[in-house]
């Protein structure tokens, strides 16, 4: 009966769906039931399944909390650690309480999720962090932007496009080239085009399936080197900051991390204040990365921000007191934060990622075992292709020059693929 | 058609044991069967799903691997991160064959595991760490004394019990007291009584249950400190081998433990060595603790083996490069073996014990947490009692004092049971 009571209800505050039996697929499944036990510890529930959810879930069991997952197929990275897994689709607010009813707080490994489904889940009273309202205006690279600007944060200069034209007319005042970019759903590198001159608008606005999807431009950024700092802040506002970071992209895709960036001290001070403002303005609950570019003259302005764990923020597991995965499940918990401070002068971080299409296994973890003081992660997927991410490895140092060479030595050891 | 072939061979094979369907009672159950994906990376069987299965656990899944628990119950603190759970009797050989079957490679938590059915696995080609034949000689702290005795190691005396008699005629030689021990499954203290003199023989006999169990008399060894030495060796032979620390106990249940122990280097360097021999004379693949007595005069006994990861060991999560749960891992896959190095001068850690009978809640975690620097570990079980091994907490320090410190206050605001 309640749940025909929810359903209802979804019809009178989400105007827009129609009957929620018609849409609701697919249903909600619950792929094991075991039997309720004695709830001893907290419960996380976590939308999605993939390696940022893995590794959330290993700093939550450390605590004594159960997991519960909510993805679209049976077998994730995370679904192995969790008690249970909910098969749904986390656009739908039926899937959302779902996760809801089975745990004491909801949190994300993905902030693409419909922000109206998201809502229901605090309308109904659930724990929800970071709350809607932060991922609605994050998920949106526009709404993004313009909160980031109207708190007076430095963002490359934008414009909203609704139509080809209108981005000839951004660049008379934006110049050339300029980035068009998807607002919503675009990662690594997928959602952006960088358009050189009006003869390249129509195959771009095509490319990005302009008709379709909200697209907005930005000016192009011609930075010297791309920064990223990790930050949580708990429910009651404390913020701790990590060490600001260097990330070194290839094919748009995270490459390598070098923590902390070398940078003056100006910068780091700099990069701090306005990744800090930018996490208040958005008023983000667990952790969040901010990726800023450190433009030629020494600006620095804000890129993107993803209220959740993130790439850059991997190496902290070894490197740092606290990682940020152990931080985000104490902030969204409602427990004190620990400390982001480093355990070495610097670490490095490696992306392993898929070479060719084929299994998951990792060819040659073995030799990169046996280089000292390198740490491989592998997420555990069962396939891979070229360039999906399948695991990171993370090496401390002496110095910079140090952390590096050992992480790729044993980075250079692991291949991906080719072998089905 | 297999499994009945495999019943048949056990009924040839171990020969003091009736048809195999009439004592395969409970028969091991697969609790859950999802749908068998394609194996990408290495799966790990674990006999027990305590918390030392857990936090082996959370090692092999770093490296992606998969997990799969053997226990009786359905919820253990492992069962959480593992794919499957096999319900089952580990003394039973259909039990441990079903895991066999769908594992890589089978590891052990607690050595009280039937040998001549570990042996089974063995002689049905599955790859066992550490072996059947260590287990059968460490788990027999009679023939385990008689192994380290004969390959010249340091133990207190000792000699065989028959009966309450032989008890007496012991003390002639060893003198009063004498500690008279269960040979087999005695653990944090539950295996032995303090005889001290002929009047209480007969109570410590009826105790112990002389008559149902192999008892065994050590002389008493006035100790000065207790220390232990985790060491991992691998299928290859080598060996790594950790800090010696000091352990100290309360109600002969390990309560804190100090990394490094205060002792000479030369003391360190014995205790090493000790330790070393006692791996190898067992034939020990994977981790192994090493107990040992300080006495007065400056002597190293040996007191105990423990062919697993051990309570003495936990603090190397946080204070050494690899842990002894990674490097088991690494010993039981055939990876090569990581550093045993502490990344900090001194590390300590203080065991959460149950108050009191209640619920597995860890009242006063927040607190804790607020401590900066504390690690608390929660094992997530679902429920408790006095005496109860239901976490830990960790300290590094500048110095043994400071990491005390530090993890007795974080451990001091946690508290279990009373709460039901």
């Amino acid at each position: 009966m309640l749940t025909l009571l929810l359903r209802l209800q979804f019809a009178t505050k989400i105007t827009d769906r129609p009957n929620m039996r018609e849409i609701a697929q697919p249903q909600p499944v619950l792929a094991r039931l075991p039997p309720r036990r004695p709830k001893a510890a907290r419960t996380l529930g976590i939308v999605g399944g993939g390696q940022l959810a893995k590794m959330l879930a290993q700093s939550a069991l450390q605590f004594g909390c159960d997991i519960v997952v909510l993805e679209r197929k049976d077998h994730s990275p995370a679904a192995s650690l969790a008690t249970e897994t909910v098969i749904g689709d986390w656009d739908n607010p039926d899937s959302l309480l779902a996760l809801g009813s089975l745990v004491d707080v909801v949190t994300l490994e993905n902030e693409f999720v419909d922000a109206d489904s998201l809502a229901a889940l605090e309308q109904f009273g659930h724990q929800l962090w970071p709350a809607a309202a932060t991922i609605r205006t994050v998920q949106d690279k526009l709404s993004q932007k313009r909160a980031l600007a109207a708190a007076g944060l430095p963002v490359p200069r934008f414009a909203p496009v609704s139509a080809p034209t209108a981005i000839a007319s951004a660049a008379e005042n934006l110049g050339w080239p300029l980035v068009l970019k998807k607002r919503r759903n675009g990662y690594d590198g997928k959602g952006n085009f960088t358009v050189r001159s009006a003869a390249d608008i129509d195959r771009a606005w095509a490319y990005l399936g302009g008709d379709a999807n909200g697209l907005y431009v930005e000016e192009f950024c011609s930075f010297d080197r791309e920064l990223a700092m990790m930050l949580t802040r708990g429910q009651d506002g404390a913020i701790v900051a990590y060490p600001l970071v260097e990330t070194i992209q290839r094919d748009h895709i995270c490459h390598v991390v070098k923590a902390p960036a070398v940078v003056t001290p100006e910068i780091a001070a700099r990069a701090a204040e306005i990744s800090r403002k930018a996490v208040e303005t958005v008023a983000c609950v667990g952790t969040m990365g901010v990726e800023l570019f450190l433009t030629k003259d020494g600006n620095i302005l804000v890129n993107e921000l993803a209220p959740r764990v993130h790439n850059s923020g991997h190496y902290t597991i070894e490197a740092c007191v606290c990682s940020q995965f152990e931080n985000h499940v104490r902030a969204v918990m409602g427990w004190p934060l620990g400390s982001p401070a480093m355990r070495a002068p610097a670490a490095a971080m490696v992306n392993l990622l898929g070479a060719a299409k084929g299994s998951g296994t990792p060819h040659g973890l073995s030799q990169a075992l046996a280089i000292p003081g390198a740490h491989p992660h592998i997420y555990g997927k069962s396939g891979t292709s070229p360039g999906r991410k399948m695991g990171h490895v993370t090496a401390l140092g002496k110095n910079i020059d140090d952390a590096i060479a050992t992480a790729q030595r044993a980075a250079d050891c692991i291949q991906f693929g080719g072998d089905t």
